[in-house]
């Protein structure tokens, strides 16, 4: 650091630490309203069915059933849940949801809707209308979807296509026949949950002019605009306020559940909470993509890539959700981190009956170095090349064109993470090393991560937004109102701590009011791994802004010059002239006779940050039974500057934790008629702190220039190569190749078998030992 | 009006209406959270005694009470229940109260407090509670607690005298002496409560970092900064909330019980309700000063008034709270409405064991006027003039020197009160007339308000403080964010319609959010007749602020020059060229683009407006039971430009009802020991709609140069003058003077058996015929 800091820098736990583990922080679900209602939705059991009739006799008969929704009584205003077209970077999303319609498209999918006194009732109440549906053939499989005569899952789209995303630089077909060699390989990834501890849950609350939700969303001022327009209302009259966010990754970004409780509550004007079940919180919220990514690269006999085409099928269910926008950024994970002449993206959208997709932490990058990274190591053995190796000749650094930012990389933290990394795991002495002991084989293996802090650069107008006030109370202390969303990061702290910096106020003298959109200024929300960065940049703009009217006071008080003052530790001082000095107290009183507040306004520049990272993993394999186990993660990820250590570290820690996962058992498969067979924590194995190893978090702090006090983002990086580096370790150890998600056990042992048909690998298949290589 | 207002001027319903009258509307009261317990405060039966002895231990063994507080285990840091320190016009006021003192110092007084899992627990165990008292000295009137040896209320004032104000212009006494005639009258005045229709409730909570309070506060930025004093938090860290105000009228601005309800919720960290019960209402919020005011007048023999002399002590119950400022008002409503060469003030804020006394609605005013209008009618009649004609001729109007603001009167609105109000009731058909039936006698009376609206002229700093934000949405839509806090007035309402008035905007468009100081701008509440007028002020300019930010970005859309575009009906559009518009709508969408968001920040200027007014009244006095009947009501205010006239003639016609009820039932006698003698509905006669005539609200228009669109405030005025016009309708009834309020029938019988002795009065005394006269 070439300046010290007073509270940029320090590991000060979350704020709201202390309230989470005890208990004591309120979730949307803890909420109580007097003459509160309660929700219960009536979900398809179908994964396609026209409803022919409905008859909600029954349940409006109840005693406290107040109303029955569905889709003959309700309105069918086309929405997504995605984002808002405003800041839409590729184009807006297609409208293709109602309410409740007509056909169920997937099993979970609203088909009716009761609000009653109590809970219990109001599902007995669900559970008493009558449904008669009329199946219609169903499509599960991307590959499937896209045949000639499979089902048609959404009329307005002729072959079951939601969206073509195509991009390319140079003559892919030209150079993949002139490459020396030439590798094509197909991966398939799983169906995973982002399982926020969280079910989803809300209350909404509609008064005859203004409808509030208390709602965990990510993206609450993108929310309340889609809100307005479902239900015909102004934007300034929806107020979305998030309680304590019980876990993110994704799953609350957009709309989830608000519709139909909003719908509830406006018909009943009465507040409705409606609390997901888990069972819901799987079939009814919006999962990562599965996807079927194939891989060409051609290369010269050295190994230099000289041509990429990647194509990927995105299974996305049948709604769109942001399933265009993961496709693409898929396809830029695959094309940007190697320098190649030729590249080629073909990315495809499907819709099919499975339960539908969208934004999980890492936005398509996860599925993309699941294959890319497998790939890179299947042609540095083909040359001959160690991997790190490879990776530290080939990946773009320092000066190369950026291809997917098009400008010149500046940084070489990529270079940085991969060596730091490499000497924590002891790759020089592991890798191709073998070892273990009995069944148990081990391996190293590697895998990078490029990703975005930020959107501004993914279109060519502005498509970022953050905006933040702060206000100086009566005695010096400041309140920070950030339209950021708190999604469980901690950046509630870290946005205090980039204010009491700026200031020179100490990190105590920050309070921090957000997630409120009637009163926060605009933020486009937790995603992209932006809050930090972008709501910092913002927050920290805003903070000088009320530094400098704080200045000019003091100027007057102590009758000097602005410019020669200081401000630290909650004071105003005359640089060089120690005991001449004013607080922020002082100043906020003299202000009130002046211009009654001071109060300063920041907007975040259009600057996109890339966090780059990369991680090691050792596993061990055993050949028996194809048991996967993590020993150690060394996670290197450059974060520009930690604003606060401990929660970078937590970041990265529970990124790569969800990573393990994504790599060895997160899936929720669907059977051929789209009935999830892993809908409960029973099924869906989420893995524990005992499960998984002590991670190795190396933050590496490469300051980026535009970024607050030179941070980026950290929030989704930490899962994106975590499968692939597991992969990579896993043919280390076995030599055999996974390319498909989650590597189960079984998926181990059948590759185990292709490669080594008479079984013999689980007994007798050794790698040759060090000495002899 | 010179221009046309296009939302300015329109009668709309406040929006909160509906709410209000079905019952939806959310008070502190109904407020519910999980873990929430609730509060009981065990209140002294003394007015002046000493705890000997406190036993909680029965309280504390009780299952489910969590805490019991009490002076021996609660920090006993002073506080003031009024004004925060730094708006202070009048100097800082006395802090000269704790939550919990080892002396009781009048009946009601805090002297324990339970939480307990729920109310009727919390009840019982406050009444477990055994309490030693060792009884004091008792003194109950300011008259004798001024006395040399009168027992000492408060051991840091000697002499019970809490504040001595005293102003003077020349030489009265050498006037007196030199006047043609000298009238001096003495008045007493009741002990008003304001009795809002909602008891005192709040829910306080405490999370470690957060003191958040739900609590209908007319002053919430200023509470805040009192509860951080008393609690020695910073001040970002408390958060008032104030959720639907069931009445404020004064008897809501400062602290109420928030500070008991704050120290439980911090010594148990779990939400804590208290709600008031109707006679802790009474007891122990603070109501109108008993006051006795004695005016020397002297005159020329033409009725020119050449010297008064005020003397008023304000019994302010053992806390001074804002009684050092009332006692000044009223003082300057006594010198300030005729134009007289001497004069001179000396009021005295009395201690004594009374029960509190604070704000109300005419803060002094209303004392004021009733002893000065009765007065000055007696003059007119000494001098044989009509008192309408005495008013126009001696008040100070249009280019007079205006006593209290030291610069000429601007305005001849009080002079256009007298006049047309006179027109109204028939003045010169009534006045003097006698009429009625049996012993029913008819009489009309008139009596004048000057008041303020605003607080910005009473010290030589700026005192005032009024902030307001606009952000625009991005439908176009607005969003207002003001500091000032709707104690009921509909200030939300006339707030909009000043922001979609400047803005160019529908009505329906602005979102206004108000009432939580974590997310609105500074303000200083709702008090001095302020909020539309100072608050409209911030708001007006905000909006401003906005729509000159609109017009830039839609002069880049169209390409002119942003001089050349005005704003209506929620469009901008080329002056001159019709065809050529943008939707703020389509603004925002641009600014998105360029700016994130347009928002707008107003500050008010440091003014002050004078609301000037007259009433008449037409009442029948039953000489043989006293009863008086307020026939008729007319009610002409200056209101500068009537925002809303819905709301103008709401604010006057309550202020009117509160009048009469002020000069005819409401009272809160206590005894010689302290006790209230009318602590609940049953004895305290609030005036209900069955009891009042129509009121005949005349609003009078005389915009002000200063106001926000001319505007003034309204909010107090209507009570000022009602008490004052119906003594002087009164005695045209029945020719005596009532001195004494409330005017009683019992009082208004002694006062006819004094002017006739022998009884007759009540038979026989009647006024000569009109033709006689």
């Amino acid at each position: 650091m070439s300046r010290g800091f007073a509270v940029v820098g320090r590991a000060i736990p979350k704020r709201d630490a202390y309230a989470k583990v005890t208990g004591a922080a309120g979730y949307a679900a803890d909420l109580r309203f007097p003459g509160m209602l309660h929700a219960a939705i009536l979900r398809s059991h179908y994964a396609h069915a026209r409803i022919t009739a409905i008859d909600t006799s029954r349940a409006e008969a109840m005693d406290g059933v107040v109303a029955v929704l569905h889709h003959g009584n309700t309105s069918a205003r086309p929405f997504t849940t995605s984002e808002w077209d405003a800041p839409a970077a590729l184009g807006s999303l297609p409208r293709d949801q109602v309410l409740f319609s007509a056909v169920a498209r997937h099993v979970g999918q609203a088909v009716a809707a009761v609000a009653a006194v109590d809970e219990n009732l109001a599902a007995a109440a669900a559970e008493a209308i009558a449904v008669s549906f009329e199946p219609l053939p169903v499509v599960i499989d991307a590959d499937a979807a896209m045949q000639p005569g499979a089902p048609s899952v959404n009329p307005d789209h002729e072959g079951n296509v939601a969206a073509h995303v195509r991009f390319s630089a140079g003559d892919v077909d030209s150079a993949l026949r002139e490459a020396d060699q030439v590798i094509e390989r197909r991966f398939r990834t799983s169906r995973q949950k982002q399982t926020p501890m969280e079910p989803f849950a809300c209350v909404a609350q509609y008064d005859g002019h203004t409808l509030t939700l208390w709602s965990p969303n990510q993206t609450p001022h993108q929310t309340r605009v889609k809100l307005a327009d479902i239900f015909g209302m102004a934007v300034g009259n929806v107020r979305i306020i998030t309680p304590t966010l019980g876990g993110g990754f994704g799953a609350r970004s957009g709309l989830i559940g608000e519709p139909w409780a909003a719908a509830l509550a406006i018909a009943t004007r009465r507040p409705v909470r409606l609390v997901y079940s888990r069972y819901e919180d799987f079939v009814a919220t919006e999962g990562r993509h599965p996807a079927t990514v194939t891989l060409r690269v051609g290369f010269k006999n050295d190994g230099t890539p000289t041509a990429i085409h990647g194509t990927a099928l995105l299974n996305t269910g049948p709604y769109a959700s942001q399933g265009p926008n993961v496709t693409a950024f898929l396809g830029m994970s695959l094309l940007r981190p190697y320098r190649c002449g030729d590249r080629r993206y073909d990315g495809y959208t499907v819709f099919t009956n499975a339960p539908p997709a969208s934004a999980f932490r890492g936005f398509g990058a996860p599925q993309a170095m699941f294959a890319l990274e497998q790939v890179i190591d299947e042609i540095a053995e083909r040359v001959g090349k160690d991997p790190l190796e490879f990776r530290l000749e080939h990946l773009a650094g320092k000066g190369d064109e950026d291809y997917a930012l098009m400008r010149p990389i500046d940084s070489d933290a990529l270079h940085r993470c991969l060596r730091e990394g490499a000497t924590a795991i002891g790759w020089a002495a592991k890798r191709g090393k073998g070892g273990g002991s009995g069944p148990w084989r081990r391996g190293v293996g590697m895998a990078v991560s490029i990703y975005v802090s930020g959107t501004a650069c993914l279109g060519d107008t502005l498509t970022e937004a953050a905006v933040a006030n702060v206000r100086l109370n009566a005695d010096g202390t400041v309140t920070l109102l950030t339209g950021a969303t708190d999604c469980g990061t901690g950046c509630g702290t870290s946005l205090a701590q980039i204010a009491a910096e700026e200031l020179g106020v100490p990190m105590e003298s920050v309070h921090v009011v957000m997630g409120d959109t009637d009163v926060t200024p605009l933020d486009l929300g937790a995603h992209a791994t932006r809050t930090l960065f972008v709501g910092g940049l913002a927050v920290r703009a805003a903070a000088r802004d009320a530094r400098d009217q704080a200045l000019r006071v003091a100027a007057d008080l102590l009758e000097v010059s602005a410019a020669d003052l200081d401000a630290a530790d909650g004071a105003i001082r005359v640089r060089g002239v120690p005991g001449t000095s004013v607080t922020y107290g002082q100043v906020a009183t003299a202000a009130f006779k002046t211009v009654a507040e001071i109060s300063g306004r920041g907007v975040a520049p259009q600057h996109q940050a890339t966090p780059y990272g990369a991680q090691f993993a050792e596993v061990e394999v055993n050949v028996r039974t194809g048991q996967v186990r993590v020993l150690r993660l060394v996670a290197a990820h450059d974060v520009g500057r930690a604003i606060n250590p401990l929660i970078v570290e937590g970041q990265i820690e529970g990124g790569a934790v969800q990573g393990i996962g994504y790599a060895l058992t997160e899936d929720m498969p669907v059977d051929a008629d789209g009935q999830p067979l892993a809908a409960s924590f029973m099924d869906y194995r989420v893995l524990t702190a005992s499960d998984v190893p002590l991670i190795e978090s190396l933050v590496i702090e490469a300051p980026d220039p535009a970024g607050p006090f030179g941070a980026k983002g950290v929030g989704e990086v930490g899962i994106i190569p975590t499968a692939a580096a597991i992969a990579n370790a896993i043919y280390d150890a076995v030599g055999v190749r996974l390319t498909e998600l989650p590597m189960t056990p079984a998926r181990v042992l059948e590759a185990l078998r292709r490669t080594d048909p008479t079984g013999a690998a689980s007994s007798s298949r050794t790698r040759e030992s060090p000495d002899a290589r």
